[in-house]
C-alpha cells in the first residue's frame, strides 16, 4: 500500500468507478422499493419468515429493523477499529462496496419477484451481515493486498458468502440467528484460504511491524467498548419474533463478561509483562461473541453461556500463542489480524454448541418458543435429531465452501 | 483563541452568566411540560403536523421521539468530532446554548399556546436540527473568532434559522425532511457570510497550520463512523409515519455508500500522493448525507439514490481543488473547515434534486404515501407542479435569508 | 500497578479463575430464564413494580428493556473513558466481574421465587445501574489498589450496594430512578472511605503524575459525548411507563445544557490559563447528570431543571478549587479521579432537591403521573410530606451505609 505507482492509483480509481457505473444500471434495472404493507411477499420464502423478525406484526416492522439495521451497522465499525488507522480507509471502502455488491446478490437469491428485487429494510440487514463475514476475511489478509485485489476480493466473497448462507438457512434449514458458521467461520476460513494461496515470506517482517503500530491500544479500547454495546443487539437481530430476543441478547452478555475474565485468567499465566493488553481483551470480546452466535438463540441456559464464553475467551490467547506460529511456519499461512483465533475457532465451537443444544431440545424445554428457534422440528418435518444433524453437516458445507471458494478467489 | 487576556476571560464568563441567567427567566415565563395525552394541542398547526412522526399513535409516541432526540444528537456529536480537539470545547458551548435558546424561540413559534411554550421530546428534535445548522455554521468561522463572538453568532443564527424554518415549512408548505434546505443550505451560506465580513487577511497562515493539527486523522476515523451510524436514522427523524422511515433511511445509505466510492474514484485522479485521506471520506460522506435531505422522503428509487451520492461524493474534492482557492482569493471568504464543499453545494444540489422529484410526484406512484411527503398535493390544494415551484422558490428564499442575516451578524 | 511480581500476576489469574468458576456453579444451581408472558412474577414485589417499565403492557416489555440495558451500558463505557487508557483494562475486569456478581445478589434479592433467580434483561439492567455505581468507587481509590484488590471490592461494594438499593427501594419506598442517591452518592462515599483507610502518604505525587498522563483531553472528548448521548436515557431507564419517560430526559438535557454553561462561567475566574478544559466540561457534564437522578422524573419544571444544572456544573469547579485540598490534608482521603466532586455532592444535592419537590406534590399538579412517580402516595398510605420525610431520611442511610461499608472493605 504504500507505494502506490501513478498506474495503480489510476487502477483503483477507474475500477471503483466501473463498479459504481456497473451497480448503478443493475439497480436501475432491479432494485425497487420494498412495497408497504405487504408482508405477504416474504412468506413465500422459507429464509425470509426465518430472518423476518415481526413478520406478524405489522405496526412496528419497520421501524424495529431499521433499528437494527442501525445497530448492525455500529457493529461493523467495531471490527473497522480493529484494523487500526491506517487501514480504515480501505475497510470503508470495503464496506461501501460490500453492502451495495450484497444487495444485489442477496436480492436475487431471496427478495426476487417478477424480475425485480425488492428492497427493504430487512435487506439492509441481510447486507450488514455479509459485509461482517467480508470484513472478516479481509483482516487476515490486510496490508498484503492492494485496494483493487480487494475489491475483487469482495466481489467474490460476497458472492460465495450469500450462495452459502442460502445452502444454510434456505436449502437444509439451519438455525444460525447471530452467524457463527455464515459470519465467523466462513469469513475467517475464506480470509485464511486467500491468505494462504497470496503467501509471500518476504512480506511477513515488514507487515508485522505495521500492525503493532502507533496507539493500536486506543482503538481497541474504542472497538470492545463498540462490540460491548452492540454486539448483543447483533446477535439478536434476525431472532424470531419479539420474545426470543432477550435469550440471545442475555446470552451474549453472559458470554461477554465471562470471556473477559479468561482474559484476565489465562494471560499472566502466558506472558511475562504483566499487564493486560486491550487488544488481548478485544480478542476475547469478539470470540465469546462468536461462539453465541448460534447457540445464542437456543435454550443454552445462563450458566452454559458463562462456561462457552469462558472457554472461547481462552482460545485466542492459546491460539497466538500456540496456533499462529505453526500456521504461520508450516501451512504458510498469513493471518494479520488473528482472524483464525478470534473467529474461525470460536465460531466452529459455536457450532458444535449449537448442534449439542440442538440434539438436546424437546418441546417441553423450549415451549411456545420451538417454533421460532426450529420452525421445522415444530412442524413436526423434522425431529430434533435430524436437525442436530443437519446443523453439523452445515459445518463441514461451510468450511468446504470457504476453503475453495477462497482457493478460487486467491 | 490561544492569547486570551484576562478581559476577554471575565467577558466570555460574564456574558454566559448573563445568557444563562436570562434563559432561566425566560423559561421559568414561558416553558411548561408539553400535557401529556394530548396530541390535539398539536394539529392546530400545519408544521407540527408536517413534523409530528406519530401523533395518530397515542402510544409509542413519546418513546420514538425521544429515541430520535438520542439519534439525532449523536450527530451533533458527529458534527464536533470534525472540529478536532482543540475547538470542542468550544462547539459543546455553543451546542449547550443553542439547544436551550433554540427550544425557546422555536417554541414562540410553533408550540405557543395561551401564552406558554409547551416542550416535549418533540422540540428537542426541532433544536437538534437548528443546533446542527448552528454547528455547520461556526465550522466555517472556526479559529477566526473568539468564543464571545461564537455565542453572538449562535444568538442570532438560532433566530435566523428558525425564522427561515418557519417561512418555508410553515408559509411556503415545503417539505424538507432532511434539512437539505433549511439545515445544510442556510448553515453553509449563514456562516460564509459571516466569515466574509469577519475577513482578516493576515490571519490565513496561522489558522492554517492549527486546522492540520495532531491527529485530524483519527477525529475524521470516529466522525465518519458517527455519520454512518446516526444520519440514515436523522434524515428520517422527521418524515411523517413508521411506514416513510426506510424510503428515507434506505436511501440515505445508498447516497452515503456512493458517495465513499466515488471519493476513490476522484481522489487518486486528483491528488499525487496516492493514499485516500479519511477526511476526503469523511467530506463525501457529509455531501452524500446532505443530498438527501430532501430528497430522502420521496422517491428517489434506489439507483437515483446511488447517482445522487455519486455525484454529491465528487462535489467536496472538486470544491477543495478548484473552488477554495478562488473563494479566498477572489470572494476574500475564509472557510476554515470546508463548510461549503461538504454542506453548501450538496444542499443545493439536494434542493434541485428534491424539486425535480416533486415536479415528477404522482399519486399513482406514490400511493398512500403522497399525503405524507407532500400533504397539501394530496389534499388537492396544490398541484405537483406548483409543490415543485415552492420548493425551488425556497432555495433562492433560503439563500437571500442565510446571506443576509450572516451579513448583518458579521 | 507498575511493578506486577510472578506471585501478583498469578494471585491474580488464580482470583479470577475461582470466582468465574464459583459463578458458573451458582449460575448453575440458581439462575434460570425469566418465564416469557408472566409479568404476574414480578409484581409481587414492591421495588419490581417501581422499576418494571412496561409491565402492564405485554408486547412491547422486552424489546424496550433490551434497549434500555444497550443504553445502560453505553453509560458502563462512558465512565470507563474517563479513567484513562491505562487504567481501562482493570476497569472492564470489573465491569464484567461486577455484571455476573450483580445479576446473583440482586437475583436473590429481588427476583428470587421457589429457590430460583429469574433472570430477564430487567435483571440486566438493575445489574448496569449497580455496576455503574462501581465504577464511581473505582474511581475514587484507582491507581493505588492491585487488582486483586479492586477484585475484592467490587465484590463487597455489589453486595452492599444491593443491600442499600433494597433497603431504600423495597423497604422505604423512596424514589430514586436515576440513582442520585443509590449511584452516585453510595458510590462516591464507599470509594472515598476505602480510599481514607487506604491512605498512603508517600504515594501521593507518582500518582498525580499518572492521572494527567498522555492525552487525557482526548478520552475526556469521547466522555463528554457518551454521556450527552446516553445519560438521559439512563436517567429514564427506569421511570415508569412510557409516559414519564420524557420529563426525565428533557429534564436531564436541560440539566446538562446548562450545567456545560456553568463550567464556562466559573472556569475563567478561577483559573488563570484561560482555555476551558475539556475534563472540566465532562466533570460539570456529570455533576448535571447526577443532580437529576432523583428530581429528574418529578415535576422539576424547566427552568427548574436549568437552575439545579447550573448549580451543579459550579460544584466540581469549585469543588476541586476549594474542597479536594482540605479533603487531602485534613481527612487524609485521596480521591484520583475527583469523584467527591463529581458524584458525591451533587448526587447529594439532587437528593435535596428530590425532597423538596417530594414535599409540594400534590395530585393536581402531577395528575395521573402521581401514581407512576410516588405510588404510595397516589395509594393514599403516605401523604407527600411523609414520602419527602423519607426521601430525606434515605439521605443519611445511604452515607452511613456507604461509609461503614466502605471502612469494612478497607
Amino acid at each position: 500500500m504504500p507505494e502506490h505507482t501513478t498506474a495503480s492509483r489510476l487502477q483503483l480509481s477507474g475500477l471503483c468507478f466501473l463498479l459504481q457505473i456497473l451497480l448503478i444500471i443493475l439497480f436501475a434495472v432491479f432494485v425497487r422499493y420494498s412495497p408497504e404493507r405487504s408482508p405477504s411477499l416474504c412468506s413465500q420464502q422459507l429464509n425470509c419468515s426465518l430472518r423476518n423478525t415481526d413478520a406478524g406484526f405489522q405496526h412496528p416492522r419497520f421501524r424495529d429493523v431499521h433499528l437494527q439495521a442501525l445497530l448492525g451497522f455500529g457493529l461493523l465499525v467495531a471490527f473497522l477499529g480493529r484494523y487500526g488507522p491506517g487501514s480504515v480507509a480501505i475497510s470503508i471502502l470495503v464496506v461501501a462496496f460490500a453492502l451495495q455488491w450484497a444487495i444485489l446478490i442477496q436480492g436475487f437469491l431471496y427478495f426476487f419477484l417478477n424480475g425485480k428485487i425488492y428492497v427493504g429494510a430487512q435487506s439492509m440487514v441481510s447486507a450488514d451481515f455479509c459485509t461482517a463475514a467480508i470484513l472478516i476475511s479481509t483482516g487476515a489478509v490486510l496490508g498484503r493486498v492492494n485496494p483493487v485485489q480487494m475489491l475483487l476480493l469482495t466481489l467474490l466473497g460476497v458472492t460465495l458468502f450469500t450462495l452459502n448462507e442460502y445452502v444454510l438457512l434456505s436449502l437444509m434449514g439451519v438455525s444460525d440467528s447471530g452467524g457463527s458458521l455464515t459470519v465467523h467461520t466462513f469469513g475467517a476460513y475464506f480470509g485464511l484460504m486467500v491468505s494462504r494461496i497470496l503467501h509471500q515470506p518476504h512480506m511477513d517482517k515488514r507487515k508485522e511491524q505495521q500492525d503493532t503500530g502507533h496507539q493500536p491500544d486506543f482503538f481497541a479500547v474504542i472497538g470492545t467498548i463498540y462490540l460491548w454495546i452492540f454486539w448483543p443487539s447483533f446477535t439478536s437481530a434476525t431472532t424470531v419474533r419479539d420474545n426470543a430476543e432477550p435469550w440471545a441478547a442475555l446470552n451474549t452478555y453472559f458470554s461477554l463478561a465471562a470471556s473477559t475474565l479468561a482474559t484476565f485468567v489465562l494471560s499472566p499465566v502466558l506472558h511475562e509483562e504483566g499487564t493486560v493488553q486491550m487488544v488481548q481483551i478485544q480478542d476475547a470480546t469478539l470470540a465469546g461473541a462468536a461462539v453465541m452466535g448460534m447457540a445464542g438463540e437456543m435454550l443454552v441456559t445462563p450458566f452454559g453461556a458463562l462456561i462457552a464464553g469462558f472457554l472461547a475467551g481462552l482460545i485466542p490467547l492459546l491460539g497466538f500463542r500456540f496456533l499462529t506460529p505453526i500456521l504461520c511456519s508450516r501451512l504458510k499461512t498469513q493471518d494479520t489480524c488473528g482472524v483464525h483465533n478470534a473467529h474461525g475457532l470460536p465460531g466452529i465451537l459455536g457450532a458444535l454448541l449449537g448442534t449439542l443444544l440442538t440434539a438436546l431440545a424437546t418441546a417441553d424445554a423450549y415451549g411456545g418458543r420451538l417454533e421460532l428457534v426450529f420452525p421445522l422440528v415444530a412442524q413436526g418435518s423434522r425431529t430434533a435429531t435430524d436437525q442436530a444433524l443437519t446443523q453439523l453437516c452445515a459445518l463441514p458445507v461451510t468450511l468446504l465452501l470457504a476453503m475453495l471458494g477462497g482457493g478460487l478467489t486467491g
